[in-house]
């Protein structure tokens, strides 16, 4: 092999926080955190708190120095219980320029499970917000590998014996910190998938595959992340990096905007508005949410501001038609759908228009827009049927979804069982069902566990939702398959209505006639307040088939 | 080290071409082939061709197989004697594909220098423009390595024995390729620097860096090149990787637009206006041609029709303030200054304003517009005085400018005595003098060996050139030093004037100095007709020095 004459430049994670130093140090880092409670509902209130890269950067290095002179060392697991705040940020970059791994944990995970991963990943430091300070005995019981707890934000009444303050912790620490040698390859953080079966999986982030998703995220074709930005990530800091915001936005000097704990729609508005966010990223959850407060709003003559909003991200589940319809016609904001996974970083698509779509009707538009989007430069897609064989992409095929990359995983930490069940043939398997069409535009159709198989005939729950969902009436809608004893499956819809809006079976069947052949309606509909979410805001469909397994069907 | 558990994938170019394959094989690329004599001037007429990606990758795989075929294995050099166009793309995929290496020759070089590159690369075959063939038997002669010619292009009377066709070559070859392994750091293509002493200099890029160096230029803050746009690159593809724009371009989709030998600005005003160009590249002289016939054009009622041209870059040499605020004045177009050298792949900066910036006035606006930009991500800069210490970034400190970065090369080919001269503590010493500010915009003020030393200060004849191009009666103009027995050297001024216009002396000083002291201004003032160029379009001060030894300065 003839080598070419380029330096030998890894690619690693310090070098993002050093350039915003340099380039930016006066943008701002805007992060609301609990303050005094509000006396009614007892619940914390906003506190705004800001700070610049230039102050970041020099808590970075002090951070950095507190970590070594706690021994933590290169590979070792420094866990965060944390919502998104300037704090979260300053670990994102401190861990692993030190060497270590950032294990963001899932705080919405049940206690036996956050337990049980970090046991798993063996946490040896653990820096957790104040507002989940409670569950501090039961991990210290229960998980011997942490040596040491950093609590962020104050306690009412101190921090408990032994556990530390974050700011005492940096506090004496110098503001230059010399990086140890860093490999491209090294483990830089680490999530647990919330799986919905069986114990979360461990996947490990590189300092190679976290810059290249960064600089990725750059491009026009996929996130677009410039200078000129101001970006809300409403997704949390435990979620898959964020989507990678934390660092892509440090890199190219946007400024960050984090909520923390305030997701409620009022705050999200106010927040988007006061701070000029041009772009801001979450579940549909977040925006189906949103989308009623800017009605509100607008209705009651005190439409929210948010004429420098260029684009809200979705991703996390698919992307209801009418609610990106809705943002469009009603509050001319746009949505753009985007496709990822824990084991990939996350982001392998967005839904970015070509110039031609722009000529389409509306209604074509739209549909286009719902796509899950277009694989990121260097990411790999491909739809296989059962038998491994490639699948037309002609947008009808509908196969298993195969991922390739330098930011997607290729087994899960200390877990060979899981690994064998998604490895194949150097691809990763993601279990989800999904279409492509000529252009390369990707469409999941379902994971491939909620397909309703009736009749030897594959039915999408989440396009039967999706269309549910553009029912004027239909609030939210999630379809499962029970049991048939001639059928094999059926599909049953759980719907959640509009306050002050009816619809019955046969109303909610007619609407979807028009776009499902018969026997791929629902053979019954059940009405309920809520739909149980997952802890990154999908719908728990093991929890409703769970919640309806002895649910009559008529004809059952 | 704690490897982290992301696939191992290789960063290697075939991946942009399978991608443009994939999502975007509709679209264009258009070359101006030579095409018919005309009868006038004799000169070929432009010759419109048109492709696509789905085309040129059918193709490239062709070529690949035929190039296996002659021989040509992993690490041989294969070199291009080529002008802008499909063909030249298609070798830019292809050569590296097969894990060979592109080496693309300046044409506009001396002969003795091709041969002397030729040799020094030791290049097997050679792929030669019909435009150049008459240089065959004199490369064939002394150039021992080459083993194969292919010509591109008809040549009248057929090509000379022994040498293929292009067409010819890959004509039978099958559209299917398995590519070679190729590791990320090998050599994937070749330039060498047409330095303006000694012999040429030779650079090895590698599948890493082009690779990296194209998603960077994906950035908003770098080119922002994406797929809704249209690229012409009027930089020729041996100019440094033609700016990266043919890889870039390819791997997002963009529509790329190539005039070959046809770069009179008359044609390319009407290729852009064609073909809706949306971003264009090239050096200044391209640029100021180029306002001259828009000028014209508007002055006679029938304006170019260029709303969608949205960037022009300008690289090579700095960007003359004049040019750049006529552009805008009386065209409404933006120019864009980057920076790069052969030995950096080519982009280290790029000046894309902040959001702040557009709030100045048009004098200040304009004032910044002309910098060199700011490092893209990956890039490192630094300025140092002549002990090495790290200058003040606070847009005054003039310094060596030194860059780093994983498409900046830390050696030359073959040439250790070149490479010793340019290596700086791990960093690669650019023989540039620059300025840098407090946000990170760097300004190159002059090569070092052209700064004046005048009684132990220092002059920038660039400073002095931009601002004597401000002068309305001045079309270009450089500054160079002549020995001074009492300052040592002393600045003299080579002006060309525009046509019907006058200045002299006297007019030109008190011109300068509104902005400059007395001793910096030119002790004297020649008018030539022409300013001799480098082959990449800078002023040749090299041959100025030679051309005025012996002037003789007032006062000397």
């Amino acid at each position: 092999m003839l080598e070419s004459t380029m330096m030998d430049y890894p690619l690693t994670i310090p070098l993002m926080l050093e350039r915003a130093k340099q380039l930016f140090p006066h943008v701002e880092v805007v992060s609301l955190l609990p303050g005094a409670p509000n006396p009614e509902t007892k619940l914390p209130t906003p506190h705004e708190h800001r700070t610049n890269y230039f102050e970041i950067h020099a808590r970075v290095m002090k951070l950095c120095n507190a970590l070594v002179d706690a021994g933590v060392q290169s590979g070792d697991r420094v866990a965060t219980m944390a919502l998104n705040s300037f704090r979260h940020l300053e670990l994102y970059f401190a861990v692993p320029s030190v060497g270590a791994v950032c294990h963001m944990i899932n705080i919405r995970l049940p206690p036996e499970q956050i337990g049980y991963i970090i046991n798993h990943a063996q946490d040896k430091v653990l820096f957790i917000d104040n507002v989940f300070a409670a569950q501090l005995p039961m991990i210290l019981q229960h998980c011997p590998s942490i040596q040491k707890v950093i609590v962020m934000g104050q306690v009412p009444g101190g921090v408990p014996v032994g556990v530390h303050d974050y700011e005492d912790f940096i506090r004496d620490q110098p503001v230059t910190f010399r990086y140890p040698e860093i490999n491209e390859r090294q483990a830089s953080g680490m999530c647990y998938t919330s799986g919905t079966t069986g114990n979360p999986k461990g996947v490990l982030y590189s300092h190679r595959g976290i810059v290249l998703h960064s600089l990725a995220s750059l491009g026009a074709d996929l996130l677009g992340v410039s200078s000129s930005d101001t970006v809300l990530p409403v997704v949390p800091m435990f979620h898959v990096n964020a989507w990678g915001y934390p660092y892509t936005c440090s890199w190219v000097g946007a400024k960050q905007v984090y909520t923390g704990m305030f997701t409620d729609p009022k705050i999200i508005a106010r927040t988007l508005e006061k701070e000029s966010v041009t772009m801001t990223a979450g579940v549909p959850t977040i925006w189906i949410g949103l989308l009623d407060e800017l009605d509100k709003a607008k209705a009651a003559g005190t439409p929210y501001k948010l004429e420098k909003l260029k684009a809200m991200i979705v991703g996390g589940s698919s992307t209801p038609r009418k609610m990106l319809v809705d943002f469009e016609v009603r509050h001319n904001l746009k949505i753009i759908p985007a496709w990822g996974m824990t084991e990939t970083t996350p982001l392998g698509t967005a839904n970015v228009l070509l110039p031609h779509h722009m000529a389409l009707d509306d209604e074509a538009r739209w549909d286009q827009m719902t796509l899950s989007g277009r694989q990121a430069p260097l990411v790999e897609l491909e739809i296989v049927d059962g038998d491994g064989q490639t699948l037309p992409h002609d947008g009808e095929a509908r196969g298993r979804l195969l991922v390739k990359g330098p930011w997607v995983t290729k087994s899960y930490y200390d877990n060979p069982e899981a690994t064998a069940s998604t490895q194949y043939n150097g691809w990763f398997d993601t279990g989800d069902i999904a279409t492509m069409n000529a252009e390369g535009f990707m469409m999941i159709q379902d994971r491939a566990k909620d397909l309703i198989k009736s009749g030897g005939e594959w039915i999408s729950s989440v396009d039967l939702e999706n269309e549910l969902m553009g029912h004027p009436a239909v609030k939210e809608a999630a379809v499962i398959g029970l049991p048939h004893p001639k059928w094999d499956e059926r599909p049953l819809g759980v719907i959640v209505l509009r306050e002050g809006s009816s619809a019955n079976h046969e109303e909610l069947n007619l609407h979807l006639a028009k776009k499902f052949a018969k026997w791929m309606l629902p053979d019954d509909y059940v009405f309920t307040d809520k739909i149980p979410l997952t802890t990154t805001g999908k719908f728990l469909k093991r929890a409703l088939r769970d919640q309806f397994k002895d649910h009559k069907l008529p004809g059952a």
